[in-house]
């Protein structure tokens, strides 16, 4: 077999990386627990019925058919599944599965890979791992959980390795109420307009406002006003009631979304900030409420890294309607950028904090005993893997980045331990000695583009 | 939508399910992570060139093709991938494809799902999640990283709570050198015809040996003998020897098998022990020394639950050859079985160790304080979702499994914590109080089929 190459979507990362992608998950879940978000992990196949439900996605499904099964495709029941595209459709058939044994209102939390069949391009992978957290109800799930997710979510974020990330948040009801005060005839259409200001120049999208959402020179002008507002605290609220709109919907929206900015602002940092935007409307029909995005600052190019929102029918079986609020946050879509640019890694290529040393192949049992003691206690430690000369050794550690070299003592001499960035010494019992605690697992190492060109 | 039904192969886990396969994921982790082992995670995706290398498993491949690629397959490139049906082809793609990057000796460990388009049946899935540690190295791989895999498989296993599992050694070398000694004239022949011992009787056995292998009735005879020894430590070596058989590859077998078998000796207890086991081969032709499978007392009908072995070649670039040794251990086959029977679960379906009441919805703010001062340290807590009356908020808390139900004090008066199972409530302070240790994170439960029948 010839050298193989990487599969262009599939990104893999090096033992190095992937400790970067491990913590993090590591720390994303650690947070969702300590908020009383339980874990689950859903099968990677759905019915093709299922995944077809999202008419946007449809062709972006990869459908699996068994290789035997080849010729024979309707004899095979594989051939009506497909890998999910997202954890949402299958989180909604997992609650509807196992409603009568699920406690609502339910908070999960679920990071694993999905898959999409798109052209692969830079941030936008075929396979990519992603975390999200939801909770969803039966019949009705108080307003008081959108405050939740999304401060949950704001203090899982605040607390990674990565470029500032910011929250941003709307309230559908918000704007669906401020187009319906001003007397706009369709809302949804002014709503589908204002989604195109990344793309379009205001002014244009403002002709569009007039030709396409039948509005008047002045009411269009006021919505992309609006569309302007941004603000980390509650003071949009003035800034929209200066336009000079009332409306019922629109009232319930500014304290909504004024609620998940105030809820989130202890956590506005250099590392993450929370910001209500109005230009924010998040295309899908199916959010009913607050709406969600997630971007990384000096990557704007990726666009969202993250989003969610409310849903007020996540799920339902024809009798029962489970509403549902939650955000997913790309892990892949951050980390595979930021990794293969050489802007995060780590400082080790394994676990190990010591490697013992090891005087000639006849030692080996006690260079394991030795190891076998430091593992005791927890220090992640493996032996030399040849009796080579000790300057060999170290460099082998070295390579690894593995901080510690251990020598054990002969005939009652000492053990020594050599921290080989330092190139001190000392003395040291294998019962006894633990390294610094920031030594125990490999460090994230970060470097801005400015450092790196 | 109506209930949507399980699928069958493809097995899931409620949330309280869900937390004993993640303690188990965590449990080998960690215990890798202490050896120096350093976690890859592949993708799911292969080429087909490199899935049907392995020809007895070629028809169990789930092949992708993208929806778009309807009635285009040629065109499509991603109908030639195929999803991964186990670790090691993967892991042995991933060595050549970074050989450059990576530091040999190589230690990984890989905790993965894999699929296969089987029938399922009981512990047989499409959908399995598996946990392999391998050492490869660069043209040569010293033997003592047998005995280190070995060790590392058997401490993690030792650590789990499953019923006692066994890890079976036997060495190619050893059964390999053991024919060819005696006169086989097909010492593949013999290993062929031997490993059909546990599905038919020793003499129909000894019979195919004689029509088949081209033994004598005697030598015939002693393969029997030898295939009916095992031993928890090296006395086998002597069993053996009592055979009367000659040869070099037969001594270096029986020293690298003592050698394992020796190794792992501390480690064998209530829930684990090793055992030289001299009828065992594993059919696949691979496997050049060490042989390995792991067995679940009370489950013989799983077959193995595990298995591995020493591959001189485990990959190859037609100029360098990676030899390797590794164990794979099944969490899929041996978790969903015990966990679908009930004798396997926890105590809690949501990570929280506590729940905050509420007075009423107007005190939710400093309900949401008190739970963000435990979870400041380490406590995870959750908010009662309604102020109900304080006797549903207990039942609340008691049909999750969250032990603690702390009650905010109200004008000046003390917080007060109770536990719900012993019904004791005291004063308690929310920048002080910890749970005890052993209710931080939700416990196993394990029960014997004794126990359910």
């Amino acid at each position: 077999m010839s050298k193989p190459t990487p599969l262009s979507g599939f990104p893999e990362f090096l033992p190095e990386q992937r400790v970067v992608e491990l913590q993090v998950i590591e720390r994303l879940g650690r947070t969702f627990e300590l908020h009383g978000f339980a874990n689950v992990e859903t099968r990677a196949v759905e019915p093709m019925d299922q995944l077809l439900r999202k008419g946007e996605t449809s062709k972006e499904v990869y459908v699996l058919r068994r290789l035997q099964a080849e010729g024979d495709v309707d004899a095979d029941s594989a051939a009506q599944f497909g890998l999910h595209f997202d954890l949402t459709v299958p989180f909604a058939r997992y609650v509807l599965e196992n409603a009568g044994k699920l406690e609502f209102p339910f908070r999960r939390y679920q990071i694993q890979k999905a898959w999409r069949g798109e052209r692969p391009q830079e941030g936008r992978f075929r396979e990519f791992t992603q975390a999200d957290i939801d909770v969803v109800a039966k019949d009705e799930l108080p307003f008081h959980f959108d405050v939740e997710v999304a401060r949950v979510m704001a203090e899982a974020l605040s607390a990674l390795p990565l470029p500032p990330l910011k929250l941003r948040v709307n309230n559908r009801k918000l704007i669906q109420g401020f187009y319906a005060g001003l007397g706009a005839p369709d809302p949804s259409a002014v709503i589908r307009i204002i989604d195109k200001l990344d793309k379009l120049p205001a002014d244009k999208v403002g002709e569009l406002l007039v030709s396409e959402g039948g509005l008047s020179e002045d009411q269009a002008s006021r919505c992309l006003q609006l569309a302007e507002i941004s603000a980390a605290d509650s003071s949009f609220v003035e800034q929209v009631r200066v336009l000079g709109v009332e409306d019922d919907l629109l009232e319930t929206g500014l304290a909504e979304l004024a609620a998940v900015v105030e809820g989130c602002r202890s956590l506005n940092g250099d590392r993450f900030s929370v910001e209500a935007s109005l230009s924010l409307a998040r295309g899908l029909d199916y959010y009913t409420g607050t709406v969600f995005e997630i971007h990384m600052e000096g990557f704007e190019f990726l666009k969202s890294v993250g989003g969610g929102g409310r849903y007020d029918a996540l799920a339902s079986d024809g009798r029962t309607t489970y509403p549902g609020v939650g955000i997913s946050f790309g892990i892949s879509r951050t980390l595979v950028p930021l990794i293969h640019r050489g802007l995060l890694g780590s400082d080790r290529k394994v676990p190990s904090v010591v490697m013992v040393a090891l005087a000639d192949e006849e030692s080996r049992p006690h260079s394991d005993v030795v190891a076998q003691r430091l593992r005791a206690r927890g220090v992640p430690t493996e032996v030399a893997a040849a009796p080579q000369k000790f300057g060999k050794q170290i460099r082998y550690a070295e390579r690894r980045g593995i901080p510690f070299v251990w020598f054990p003592g002969g005939d009652g001499g000492a053990d020594q331990v050599k921290d080989i960035r330092s190139g001190e010494q000392v003395d040291a019992d294998a019962d006894a000695w633990t390294p610094p605690a920031e030594d125990l697992v490999p460090r994230i190492i970060t470097h801005t583009q400015e450092e790196l060109s």
